[in-house]
């Protein structure tokens, strides 16, 4: 049972994105989080119940492996039922439309639906056509709330805190939801953001967020307490983002020598899955004490526990 | 637990087709398809337990996201194991036949195996060689059971009764399994029935099953109460069938100026997945007085239930 | 319960291949899936909770309806959680390392990872990075020890004994997973075991594992007791291996004609999926007194059982 009574409730019907979520709806998700974590690394076995007879819909029109095994874990460890629908089988290709098939899956009355889409806006649109709770695993570049929460609950385990940090996120800003979910989560809970990267990888007015700007990794990596490296698309190597990947790891790719700009306990993260040798040194990824890359996997799967028990239990208690 | 004691047993072992079933099956399947329907409805969350430790396989030869689905969450509410086998990861790329396939998974003693296929008459084949229960989930244009069954189903709840009924099927007749499904079962439950199409789409001597045929709208509709809506495959819409969407939609597609051809109350189905602008008007589909094609997915679930215990027990109570 | 004293703790972390595994390591697992063989034969429906609360992926990096589905079902009838990863819907694609992608699954704490892979010896590479159990369910052409398990199963339960049959292996033996791990189980519990096949799938030096080599049926097939067939790759029937279907048929098809030159109670066995006239005759296949096809897969589902259990206690025994 849960009996922290500083626990309060997160007054949304669905997990749509970071950007609005006040500082206690995080903290409420990070505690859950934290308390499920707590009981993974006990290793014990007992099942939870709390979503028992429950009916969890894995609907991804992207694939990932990570993020769709992450939730099936997540929603089996809490005693639900799991759907996984995949676009390749889906009736999109029939000529569906989202709505359409998200009516449809509706109708079979499952109690919450996880989304990824490859377009932004799409999960909050589907949303609004639906009488279910709806968690956001990812849309186009938009947010990818779970990760910005697995992030935070990483950060907090090792460094104790969040506010007041000192945190850089390098590399393609300009298409990263994961990018965008962490800099609405981090700033609300009160560290200070830079963002880094090469001008093409960039949105302007990102400032606007919230954050400083810096074009090289020297000055921008100067006593950060935190450094989260972003995945360069494969698609995006070539062409007129990068001008190649040997240029890109010279200039952004994380290695010892870059790493000394930064806090000498500065730790690392990195969303998944890596492109070694390119955003990152591969002998850097597997250093266990500098970088945290396992470690947030295995938050993610409390992360994922904490809202689909939250989304669920506020879906019941709304009614419909 | 089921009281009822005017429901009679259900004397297959497999569920093939509508065509050959007698009215007290239909109304043994539909009754218990109508308890389990009231039973989710009060979104009473307990979970049946009569298919515990029962295992049943979706084994699909073409992809469907609703179909597969719901009888996947049928399953699992009633605490059955499900598994789900589709073609593309299936060894009939590599030159296996159905029957090995078919063979194989019966040696791995499933308790029920729901199976979609693309050929008219492969599930019936199928059902020959293996000693567990089959459930037909779509042989080609053949037959396409549980989609009659769910569409009976809306339109006895909707309206009271199926006996005496008009009753207008539209559209592709020609390919339609769940035309001639629903033909059968419609026809043995006492309504009249009426298909309309062009005549490019309705099989010669349709009328052998007992239908009228139509070949416009205005004289079709005139005072039906229920409205089957057929989808347009796609990829009919150019060639030798339709001459384009455009002039299909014209003829053949239901808008609100067609619909008053019908009863006042008439009520729409469709099988889903809907071609918006083509079989159906977008805005009249969305009408929830009008068209009952949400609910027909949830009567879904509750139809799967019910022929998946049903063919389980039968199963069982025969041995092998 | 299992209360067989004479059953042997088996003394490894994973099960990687049946090379290297003892007597009394081979006869432990082989005499767990005997148990639970008669158990699935009585038709006891009770699920084992041997495996409650545990969580197994099958990572599967090749397709394959019968193996995977084979662990599943051997997973959810020890009451275990099973998660299904295909390589299509893997993070592969975006050019994560086999590596990375074993390290993320671990980071999310299973129990257990079944793995199928394309490359010989990737499945113990994977297992060194992990602290979970492994199971290798065929690696490119090197191992496949549950096929061999269930081979072995099989033909103790028809023979009562596997020391000393005269086992001949037909066909492809270069390419073949399961013919090396065949050699290895079959030898090491004292079987006599031929290869037969053309001079070109037939590796070289493949004395040194103990067995004798023919290349034509008559000589080879003289008094044995039992006969794998092995499937020919499609993909290697024409080429520089086979001349043509045709020909392999009419030398190494195996057919009434050939099978007169084994033991008069020779049994057939195959790993599936069958080329029907192609390794074998169709009509031959299909005699359940001279086939055990369809009872090897029966054998599977309780090998697996065995050795998913094996590993899983295993693992939890060591701790980590």
């Amino acid at each position: 049972m849960i009996k922290n009574k500083s626990l309060k409730k997160f007054p949304h019907d669905h997990l749509l994105g970071i950007e609005g979520l006040s500082p206690p709806d995080l903290n409420y998700l990070l505690d859950l989080s934290d308390y499920f974590a707590m009981h993974l690394d006990k290793k014990n076995t007992e099942k939870f119940k709390y979503l028992k007879n429950k009916i969890c819909i894995n609907l991804f029109f992207e694939n990932s492996t990570r993020t769709r095994t992450s939730f099936e874990l997540a929603g089996k460890k809490l005693g639900a039922d799991m759907l996984n629908i995949s676009v390749a089988s889906s009736a999109i290709k029939k000529g569906e439309t989202l709505i359409d098939t998200a009516m449809t899956l509706n109708a079979m009355q499952p109690d919450v639906l996880v989304v990824r889409h490859q377009d932004a806006g799409a999960v909050k649109l589907l949303s609004e056509k639906v009488n279910c709770g709806v968690i956001n695993a990812g849309d186009g570049p938009h947010e990818h709330p779970t990760q910005a929460l697995l992030d935070a609950l990483t950060i907090k385990k090792r460094k104790g805190k969040i506010s007041g940090l000192k945190i850089a996120i390098c590399g393609d800003i300009m298409h990263s939801r994961v990018a965008r979910s962490n800099i609405h989560l981090l700033n609300t809970l009160g560290a200070e953001i830079r963002v880094i990267g090469p001008a093409t990888l960039i949105p302007k007015n990102i400032e606007s967020l919230g954050v400083k700007v810096f074009y090289e990794m020297k000055s921008g990596l100067a006593n950060v307490d935190i450094i989260i490296m972003l995945r360069l698309q494969l698609e995006r190597m070539s062409g007129s983002f990068v001008p190649s990947i040997r240029e890109y790891f010279r200039f952004y790719g994380l290695d010892r020598e870059k790493l000394k700009f930064a806090d000498a306990n500065a730790l690392i993260l990195h969303p998944g899955p890596m492109n070694r040798g390119v955003e990152i040194d591969s002998e850097l990824a597997d250093d266990l004490d500098r970088s945290a890359i396992f470690e947030q996997v295995q938050m993610g799967v409390a992360v994922r526990m904490a809202c689909l028990k939250t989304i669920v239990e506020n879906k019941a208690k709304n009614g419909k």
